[in-house]
């Protein structure tokens, strides 16, 4: 089994009957009823020894961060605020307190600067290695929520930064290759410490323009094949458009890697994902600059099923590839997000 | 730092100050706004192989029934009722899917009869064993939710059904004695299936007349102590009151165990602990009965603090013993509960 398969697997069994429940497996959050139009927004992340992190190059500081930016991520992809938060701290017998200390230390400070805090969990040994589970719960106008399901054909597809820098900075960091070289720090910190564009997300889907959102965990080509799933369309996404290949060359370069292929498949880059009408540009451009960011137009939405690659070659015909799927995966790739 | 140390540092960092939180780190569940008089009850608790199971003994379909069952016992014991679920799984690559599906299949079945189900959650790769957190959200009336702090001095004691077996099944399955005898199902599967008294724990709620509640997880002298302490009051236990212990008798004398240490120390027996006026001894039995179950008092809240002991000795002398904080505790204890 897969990890898609796992999920469906036991989303078939689940069966869920709650007048309560507005939207179960299958987005980024959870979405159960509050009051009147508001909703929280429920999602869930596990952070792994030696799959998603290694100790001997991640801070703890940042990975404290980190396991609130990945969970907070999922919030904003549909437009909430985060509130609360749930840790479950696996920790071998004898652990490393002053390491633990720094890790509750960088978490409990994103948790403030995105405006949630710990409010419960649970505490566990676990022999195998750390492992850390985090639930955040979220709020949001039930009417404002933006789910996966809302991409229309001939919508514009953007993300809202370059893409594969995450898995780039990990395999410098894998490869111990350290120079003296301010753009691999952007690389590398992007692994260590990823930023989760939560006002971005909450402010898009205040506009009420946007209709599928969803945040980049496991990699375009994946993340944009269950946005499409989910829509019930396709994708075309242009490979001259993908955001960052440039800034991608010289770690790739150093590495043997491809940079096309972290930026369609390398996971954690916790950009958003998005579509709208493509007049819609402007406005929305307007929104990321005032949150200091940018977006980037990658494809458009299509009638039919699947993702597929534009590729431009010299002689100035378009290659086409089929690439849904074809992110991270834990359980057919080795190593990773 | 001990479990207790742990959860102190986490809470005091944790800066908790929003309005819509009723009750935060400390309890049973955290207790979130919903709507008019209505709360959301949150909890986390992560089961982890070789500390929480052992797969060589534990079938599948009933680990997937114990992981509901551990978490809607939180929910229950402040009188809420299970309604959804999140599942974060996490296992090696290569994992075994028979066993996989067997365990989901027992945890679907297990959230069907506690009237929840899946929700949402996540799946990642557990190079170091399997390794499941859950978060279950339960629904409560506000002004009939029961925390752990409202036991006041000359309350009675009760707990919800005999101690120490689930203890005491775990050390039969460890030692690997397996005789054909009834009594020692009964302990077993109390360790391998344990049921949680969720709807004793909304009915002794919905009655009013229940002061402080929670569940048993790490035996009665460490998860009175934190009632105690979360109430500002000591308490006093009758040894001679506690119930189960001579239930224990053979199996403690085949693996030259103290069976009263079982009944004290014990994790995991998912009994109600609560206290009440004592004059409310016949309502609260009339409740438990109605559930199928008996209630036991086993001992008294008294002014002060801490938990003592009360031995009787064969002399007709009183012994009393300091026993506050000497149930199981993850990072103290070498394997259990």
């Amino acid at each position: 089994m897969n990890e898609r398969q796992i999920i469906e697997y036991i989303a078939a069994q689940a069966d869920p009957t709650d007048g309560q429940l507005l939207k179960g497996i299958g987005d980024d959050c959870a979405v159960i009823r509050k009051d009147g139009n508001r909703v929280w927004l429920l999602t869930m992340d596990t952070l792994i020894e030696s799959v998603h992190f290694n100790r001997d190059f991640h801070p703890p500081e940042k990975l404290g961060r980190k396991a609130v930016s990945v969970n907070v991520s999922d919030i904003g992809a549909m437009g909430g605020k985060p509130v609360f938060v749930l840790l479950s701290a696996g920790m071998p017998h004898g652990f490393d307190e002053a390491w633990f200390r720094a890790f509750v230390s960088g978490l409990t400070e994103a948790c403030r600067e995105y405006g949630c805090f710990i409010i419960g969990g649970d505490t566990v040994a676990s022999p195998g290695g750390l492992t850390f589970t985090l639930t955040v719960i979220g709020e949001a106008e039930a009417d404002q929520v933006v789910y996966r399901s809302g991409a229309r054909p001939d919508d514009a597809i953007w993300v809202s930064g370059p893409l594969g820098l995450a898995a780039a900075g990990l395999e410098l960091l894998n490869a111990g290759i350290e120079p003296d070289n301010q753009a691999f720090d952007l690389l590398r910190e992007k692994h260590l410490n990823p930023q989760a564009r939560v006002s971005l997300g909450q402010q898009l889907a205040a506009s009420g323009r946007v209709h599928a959102m969803m945040d980049l965990s496991d990699g375009l080509a994946t993340d944009l094949a269950h946005l499409c799933k989910q829509s019930g369309v396709g994708a075309r996404l242009f490979a001259r458009d993908l955001p960052g290949v440039a800034m991608l060359a010289d770690a790739a370069r150093l590495t043997g890697c491809d940079p096309e292929r972290w930026a369609l498949s390398g996971g954690e880059d916790f950009e958003l994902l998005f579509t709208a009408n493509p007049d819609e540009s402007f406005h929305l451009g307007g929104i990321a600059e005032a949150c200091g960011l940018s977006i980037f137009p990658v494809g458009v939405i299509v009638v039919g099923v699947g993702v597929t690659l534009i590729r431009s070659a010299a002689d100035g015909t378009n290659h086409e590839i089929a690439i849904a799927y074809q992110g991270f995966d834990h359980f057919r790739n080795g190593n990773g997000g």
